[in-house]
């Protein structure tokens, strides 16, 4: 769930020359981007799978706009309802019991929306549009995506911490949160409230599975899942059957559904990592979780490592906790490093000196001493990303940027 | 680009006892739906083609967000482009030189709203929001896509016939004419409009090919074009790079783009159809415009008499024209059936009363005496109208519903 993107780009033409590098040492002079979270990173893992996972897709299949005439979603298709129900239970980290409904989306951004139109589409047309917050810092697209159409039914409220407004609003608890990685729980809890869960990272690969997600609507995305975000297939899980027949309403009126092409390959994947996760054969392959997981542990360690040298940034620090799914204590290892300078410099600033760009505090409603870095890159700009940053001395020579 | 699904299930509920059914034919009791546009009776061409369209994606292909980093539409995959372009040229039914703009959507329907968004989002914020309209009858879900969100950028206005409101607006040309298959230009033409050119069915099954279309914005869809509509592919045709760039950003916000497992099979299929339409072989095969031309025509040409023979309904007349990709004069025959009933009386009623259900006038901004019938369906439904339509004895019993 990650946009955004030219603008990422663009801003790279004002640099400021505010930081002293050591003799260069770096491999490339090229401007390398850890603002998007493209998941490239996985890529490896889905080639030695081979042809475990392909699909063969012939002219006449899947014409049709029916997946499921009878069902209330009705586009969805029923083998990647089931696909996603399964893995679910096999990792642990949602309940999909039978009165849960799925909503299939063009990603969980079309969802978000979906969402916001569910909730607020049976107010009054007379009233005032229903306020959505987030707790900052908070994805950067939720603003743009709640106003870009300036919608008569809901509107973008801030940062839910200072959310003070009496009456009907909708929260929403990204967890674990996109940009900073923190578990985090609803902020404003008053009457009238609506709460949509963006659990788009409550994955073993990102964060220790400690329970089963029960809330009341839970967005799940399959590029953050398994790193298919060219597929573009998000879900819903929604415990009110009326709010996901609105849902559905908004699907229909948006695109008229989902790609089926996508939704045949996302099963497909999804079915190949349950039944690798429920291999007990003594001579199985690591499964793509635990791939994942020793993957962004090992990328965590070498970043906390050279940030702790260089002096000039800190991390958050993480707890750790049980995972259910790996079977121990593991350390969370988020999909974006939330990187804060020491000294209050603008941290993009500091980082496109070196030609990195990221995505800086005030796209998710903080401070410019904060930045976002994709931890999803390819190994190649990873390293690149390790050995500009551990090129800077720490001496910062101009302090006012 | 249909939609209102279960609107048109559940009102097979409400039916009236009006006609006189002749000794019953009928081969079936159940209910069949012509209120959709699903066009699945494409379906057969494209078994006989075996493997030819076929697709193999394997597990690590299609990662990323991105398809085409340095392109305006970063989303867009570079063969897909390329395969629309070819189409178009081979089929004479647009202009897609170099200086034109191409954009992908999640099907026409996000295409429609991401040009609502870019013609109207440069506004002032404090003036009124743009005026959409169409020419009664217009494509019945345009209200409902403009309407639904209640933007401030942009309101439905109506009917473009009775539309008289000074300044800015945005007229559609549905050209053929979803529901009564007429070839149509703009109709309120005055300053400050600004138009959008719906072509879905400006293809040679449906239409004669008289000339290249040339408008500043054009909207095409896959569904329409092949009978692919599961894959919710649609494509813009864009002059303006400014407007385009806007269309882009609206995708980018609405689903961060679109699958690339339905661009990659779509672009194989209009190759195949281009290979196909190009060669020039003594034995050659049927191409799939023949196929459908011929399919459509004979589809026409029983309903005409049927309509005819049962004396209570009639149909439009469609002036032959010189279709330049068949080669020879053509009669039109649209993709769907524009049905007026003689006396007056409500048209979705009587077709209930046969269980044949329908899309009625009043969807389309016109009287209940008109309804749409789609001319897609599978040859065994399509028979079983002919059946039912056949059935009825023209005696109309009770003319007050």
């Amino acid at each position: 769930m990650v946009v955004g993107f030219e603008k990422a780009v663009s801003a790279t033409k004002s640099v400021v020359t505010s930081v002293k590098k050591a003799p260069t040492t770096l491999s490339s002079d090229r401007v390398i981007n850890f603002a998007r979270g493209d998941p490239t990173m996985y890529e490896s893992y889905w080639r030695q799978m081979g042809e475990k996972c392909t699909v063969v897709i012939s002219g006449h299949n899947l014409m049709s706009y029916f997946s499921n005439g009878g069902h209330f979603c009705w586009f969805l298709m029923p083998e990647l309802d089931r696909a996603i129900r399964r893995l679910h239970c096999v990792v642990g980290n949602a309940v999909v019991d039978d009165d849960r409904y799925i909503v299939v989306g063009n990603g969980s951004t079309q969802l978000f929306q979906a969402v916001l139109y569910a909730l607020s589409s049976s107010y009054d047309p007379d009233t005032e549009p229903l306020s959505v917050v987030a707790a900052a810092p908070f994805y950067s697209s939720y603003p743009e995506e709640t106003e870009f159409l300036r919608s008569g039914l809901y509107k973008w409220a801030g940062d839910a911490y200072s959310f003070d407004k009496d009456g009907a609003y909708i929260e929403v608890v990204t967890s674990p949160n996109n940009p900073d990685g923190a578990i985090r729980e609803a902020v404003v809890n008053r009457d009238g409230g609506k709460l949509i869960h963006d659990l788009a990272y409550y994955w073993p690969q990102y964060t220790p599975i400690t329970g089963k997600a029960d809330n009341d609507i839970m967005l799940f995305t399959f590029s953050k899942a398994t790193g298919h975000a060219g597929s573009r297939i998000g879900w819903a899980i929604v415990k009110d059957i009326a709010v996901a027949t609105k849902m559905v309403k908004f699907m229909e009126l948006s695109s008229i559904g989902v790609s089926k092409e996508s939704q045949l390959r996302a099963a497909k994947i999804l079915e190949v990592i349950s039944d690798d996760c429920q291999n007990s054969a003594p001579d199985k392959e690591e499964n793509f979780f635990e791939y994942g997981q020793r993957l962004m542990s090992d990328r965590w360690e070498k970043l906390r490592e050279v940030v702790k040298r260089n002096g000039v940034f800190s991390l958050p620090k993480y707890p750790q906790d049980y995972c259910n799914f790996i079977g121990k204590y593991t350390d969370p290892s988020p999909a974006f490093a939330w990187l804060k300078s020491k000294d209050g410099l603008n941290c993009d600033n500091l980082l496109r000196e070196l030609k990195i760009v990221t995505r800086g505090g005030t796209n998710f409603g903080v401070d410019s001493n904060y930045t976002r870095i994709s931890m999803l890159s390819p190994d190649e700009e990873f390293n690149l990303l390790l050995e500009r940053l551990s090129a800077i001395q720490g001496t910062i020579i101009n302090g006012n940027n």
